[in-house]
């Protein structure tokens, strides 16, 4: 499988590629789905329109890997977390967490309310082709974190922050609950049929170096440590967002590292690819424009010829106004330009 | 005067210390103030208030430099755009710009309309002690145009970066109006007694390295090497935030490069040092804590132990909730730990 094969840095006959949020509103065939659902949860708890939503790119797009229709906030809402998804707002909790008292009251074991999710992987896997990869994935404890104690996304992190500093102790306990159970997710989506786990820590680049590594890489080192040694054959990608400037102290043992827009690869890839693969970095407003498209994808390609380890991808999330042709036009022409005789 | 000196990296006789968002809720004093306006709009334009804003935390910090109160949207402001600051959600123009008519419809001059700013400094430079200098500001014209653009502030900058890559040719007829009126609004300011100048580009980082360079730090530049020609004694910080996997392209001339939190200042210093003096960056959250914030800054004070040109800020604007004696002390220890005999 090219998909797989690249997270171990094999040859390939192509370079692969897939795109972070590849099931999406850009899609028309998305948001048929999505109107099948009452709201947005209800979506992510229909193994059934999450099945449809995720297999869509890879018949509309051939796209060499499909990702897990899901939600990084199934797990606060399965510990009991009131969510909700605003119209233009995002998410959403009603009860944000602030102390150890709040911590006590939340759910343990999120993984085990989380059937839906596994239902959702064996029919994907049950329907997707024998040479596609099937990716599942989870927030990283401290992006969880982050929408647990601010209560909604943040452009500051006030309160988080403002815990990391004043209270480690409550924010360590907080990490280390998540991390336990991001552990077990990930091995039951891995069981019901994921090839390849992705761990998403959008929001690592909110934490100063020293923080950064203290409150969000240790959490996500522990998570993937824990999955290379109970399944050593699937690949793990850590993705960091906006911590490009740390790249050189990145350390531990994973697989893929995802790199964000904001990071040129040429400095991620004279950093990390001695020793990972690397995924990324199309900026995704390059979609808006074929030219600058393809321009973009074409200097992308040409860091990695000849070399191996590389998965095409966006450096962030597709947006939901990305003409759906140019994402086709972008997975025709990584495959045929570096397509190997 | 020590912060002129720092800025042309002569040696001074202790590290130099503002903060950005000195003026700020943060002091109770600047709340007091700020009660005496109807609104944020009728502060700005109040040059009797905004002198007393900028004043305090000269007299109760005991900073090296004073800012002048007010705000980077007073430029579109007197363009003519409709702006209002909604509590709790900061900015929103009511008037977007997407088109060259909306462009054409905007006052071209509204450094003409910007007297309020220049009597304000007038005043505060008055009442300022000698060993005090005065900061003057504007925005950078790539972060004036993503509120002009977006209509308000943004975490993904979707509607001006669609701009940036479907219609570079509006992108650029705007960035070069505002280039146009900052240069005069900064030379204004120096002539009405603003000691040094500083541009504001707190949306760099989100543009990608090559439409970053092309479309914020190229009008930047422009700003700079214009007040250089024309104020040669003027030291100019510029100031982008988020682009720190960019710095080891940052080029022209300038006299300070202002570093924001996200970029370790070890890799500044490596990148910029030998070139400019370098202004900043202890984490604002830091500040939450009196141990984290000794600790954070002696770390940065040993950085450049024996070397002449740093100036000492934070790597961002005071939060309000900060602990107003806690940024009274992190200025006496900076004094006290660089003091030289």
């Amino acid at each position: 499988v090219v998909f797989i094969d690249a997270c171990f840095k094999k040859e390939t006959k192509h370079t692969p590629i897939w795109m972070m949020r590849q099931a999406g509103r850009y899609l028309p065939e998305y948001r048929a789905t999505r109107a099948k659902a009452k709201d947005f949860i209800d979506f992510c708890r229909n193994s059934e329109l999450a099945t449809e939503a995720t297999l869509q790119p890879i018949d509309i797009l051939d796209v060499d890997a499909a990702i897990l229709f899901s939600d990084i906030l199934v797990i606060p809402l399965e510990m009991g977390m009131k969510l909700e998804f605003i119209e233009k707002k995002g998410p959403v909790f009603h009860d944000p967490v602030s102390c150890m008292e709040d911590l006590a009251r939340l759910c343990k074991t999120p993984e085990e309310n989380l059937g839906y999710v596994y239902e959702a992987i064996g029919k994907i896997r049950k329907n997707l082709a024998p040479d596609k990869a099937l990716i599942g994935f989870a927030g990283s404890p401290w992006t969880l974190a982050t929408y647990m104690v601010e209560g909604q996304g943040s452009k500051t992190f006030e309160k988080i922050k403002k815990e990391v500093y004043k209270n480690p102790v409550f924010m360590k306990a907080l990490l280390a609950t998540l991390t336990e159970s991001v552990k077990k997710y990930l091995i039951n989506q891995i069981d019901a049929g994921a090839n390849a786990v992705q761990v998403f820590d959008s929001w690592g680049g909110a934490l100063e170096e020293e923080k950064f590594f203290e409150f969000s890489w240790k959490y996500m080192l522990e998570i993937s440590e824990y999955i290379k040694k109970e399944r050593p054959n699937i690949p793990v990608i850590l993705f960091s967002k906006g911590i490009g400037t740390y790249m050189d102290k990145i350390y531990g043992q994973f697989d893929v590292f995802g790199v964000d827009w904001g990071t040129p690869m040429k400095l991620a890839k004279d950093k990390l690819f001695e020793k990972y693969a690397l995924q990324g970095n199309l900026e995704p407003s390059r979609l808006y424009d074929r030219g600058e498209m393809l321009k973009g994808a074409e200097e992308l390609l040409n860091l990695f010829k000849g070399e191996s380890g590389h998965i095409f991808n966006l450096g962030h999330g597709m947006i939901p106004d990305l003409p759906a042709e140019n994402a086709k036009e972008l997975v025709s022409f990584v495959h045929s330009y570096t397509k190997r005789s």
